[in-house]
């Protein structure tokens, strides 16, 4: 059976990583910065040296494609480049170059595949630098959406436009030219489930909701040693009770995860009671009816809680994502992969938001997990062994030349 | 009975208040900015229009003096004129330019001092750009520490040292030349005690004891849609409940205020669980004895709640000032001038740091307050009524006169 070369897969993603690497061993490599380009100029001159064609469309996403006997039906595979401010090295680019070495191997062998190929590395997946996250992989289901994204800035007012200029990964292809018959991307759990159940893969059936709230709250400024407590207006006082309030509901509501990430007090003074609150709720659930349930839960706190009265709250949401369901014809060319390897399998739901959740509201797609140590991401020693990733990559590898039999 | 005049300290007032005045009607004129330069500019021109000897010492605290029968004998009078980033039009700049208007209307009476009048103005008593607050006046009793208070830096790395200079007030005389025989500051309450209770002068028989603490609180970051309740090390859940029972205690502990102004969260990202909380706490008592309880009680909290539980603590004390105990003769000349005056008056303590209360712990002090609409300072819409000003200047100039005396 035709496998994947495990050295150099492992080579490429050590030298990614030196885009952005932190002397910790992590990464930070915010999208479409400095360190971006390093690493998508790494990409493009890897894609080349295979001999695929290089397209950029207009958002920065990147493809390299592989002609197949039939130019104009495509199979998609990938991930991203970018990294949250204290990244590790797995999170993105492992789908990427999983996808390239996928690539290497079928060119290698001679292997001619009915389908065109398509190595894919999406923009702002992690959606640290613009809102929303997975923008890229938007923009392709949601080309119509494209002046939208392209007009998002970040915290220095630089748009999503820009930046793409500055580095030069501003493209002609217009998003959503690409059409997927089918999307698969190769990814680390980011979670401890298939460690602790000792499992080489997982076969994602779903990805659960995702909810970004931005809350405001605003009371009244006031000098923190003659003011008495009851004639407070302290905005951070309330948001702290909150916070507790929402880690109750993480344990009375079946699947429910909340998370307080960032904050911001006005006007940040050591001796003065904070005017103004901004902080975010990061809110997930695989049920969409349990995550409705816990955002009326929150509401309903904040509106009776003492500690809220007298404060105005003003909520954006940033993101919203429903559950997704992954496409059956992907899955099981998954699944059928692992048993011909003789990995174990198991069907799970992913935690996190990726790019193939958001190409499966229009595409047939799905994805493949392979165990994080510690179920560690989104941090510095984030880490999965050469030797699971090199089944991950394998079990990518054939469920692509399952699918391109269909 | 020698009086001042009102219109002259009202048009002063609000012509000081233009130096980062706010479009709120609100001041943000940190210390040793290019705003408090041009406060310092035209306090320094009205102190010469006036015939005052003026004088700069090596941390920028200026002396506008009157010269008595006995030169070297002084009697001290003043305040700041530093503010907060949200602050109002009074606190501080009331007490130096009711200080000024008592050594003008001294002057047009053509009065006689025994002693020097000394209008004085103390560099960051706000202490929010630079650590520790009322800083000035701790360089005029500790003149041994001036090299530590000079190179204290701002959050931009700019030291006391160079910002004096880079607004050319970084003066020759020494820190502590001055030795008061007495020293009496006009403030607002910046409380709603005396506005409640209908009276028109506080004599403020002491401080209460304020404690600031930095927390510095490291868990580990991960992924906010993967990461189990139960697996998290999460920084913020964990303060968040700290400021919880902070409330708690300020209910429990008589006289006790916890204030939270300033937090940062690292990453500061949406979607990663903070590994870093830098967080400030305000703790203010009446009693060092409560206070103790409290900051016993907050480390028993850290020590025993679940949520620091594999979360590693440190704490860093940046001010540590005990309650003060005023001069007697002081506060008996500030309740006879009350009295002379015919204006209703009562003891009381201060719950905020000022200077008189570090000049206290090496020469006689006291205080005079007057009300504060609604209680509120450290607000753009702090406010006292030009009527309750022109009592507190009075009494200010009755007192002076009566410590001449002595």
């Amino acid at each position: 059976m035709v496998k994947i070369k495990s050295q150099r897969l492992q080579s490429r993603l050590m030298e990614m990583a030196r885009f952005g690497g932190l002397s910790s061993g992590g990464v930070k490599r915010l999208t479409l910065t400095e360190e971006d380009k390093g690493a998508r100029n790494l990409l493009r001159k890897w894609m080349n040296d295979l001999g695929l064609e290089v397209h950029v469309d207009e958002i920065g996403n990147m493809f390299g494609i592989l002609s197949g006997k039939n130019k104009d039906r495509f199979i998609g595979t990938g991930s991203h480049l970018d990294s949250v401010p204290t990244g590790g090295k797995y999170d993105g680019p492992l789908g990427v170059l999983a996808a390239l070495e996928v690539a290497e191997t079928i060119v290698e062998h001679k292997i001619q595949l009915n389908h065109s190929l398509v190595v894919a590395n999406y923009t702002n997946e992690e959606g640290v630098r613009f809102f929303p996250d997975m923008m890229g992989s938007l923009a392709h289901v949601n080309p119509n959406k494209i002046s939208e994204y392209l007009s998002a800035k970040d915290e220095k007012g630089i748009t999503v436009k820009e930046a793409a200029a500055d580095i030069g990964y501003n493209g002609k292809m217009k998003c959503g030219a690409i059409r997927y018959n089918a999307f698969v991307e190769l990814h680390i759990e980011q979670g401890p489930i298939l460690e602790q159940k000792g499992i080489d893969i997982g076969v994602v059936k779903g990805v659960q909701a995702i909810l970004w709230i931005k809350l405001t709250i605003e009371g009244k400024s006031g000098h923190a040693g003659t003011t008495p407590i009851a004639a407070r207006k302290d905005t951070f006082y309330a948001f702290s009770r909150l916070s507790n309030y929402a880690r109750q509901l993480c344990s009375e509501i079946p699947g429910q995860l909340i998370t307080i990430g960032s904050i911001e007090l006005s006007p940040n003074a050591i001796n003065v009671i904070p005017e103004k609150v901004i902080a975010t709720l990061d809110i997930r659930n695989p049920s969409d009816e349990h995550l409705a349930d816990a955002i009326q839960k929150v509401h309903e706190f904040i509106a009776k809680d003492d500690s809220f009265q007298n404060l105005k709250v003003s909520e954006e949401v940033l993101v919203d994502v429903p559950a997704v369901r992954f496409d059956q014809r992907v899955t099981s060319s998954i699944s059928r992969s692992c048993q011909s390897l003789g990995y174990s399998e198991m069907d799970m739901f992913s935690g996190a938001g990726h790019d193939a959740q958001i190409l499966a509201t229009r595409y047939p797609a799905a994805m493949v997990f392979i165990p994080s140590k510690d179920g560690i991401s989104h941090a510095v020693d984030e880490y999965s062994s050469p030797e699971l990733i090199e089944k991950g990559a394998n079990v990518l590898l054939q469920a692509i030349l399952h699918l391109d039999q269909d």
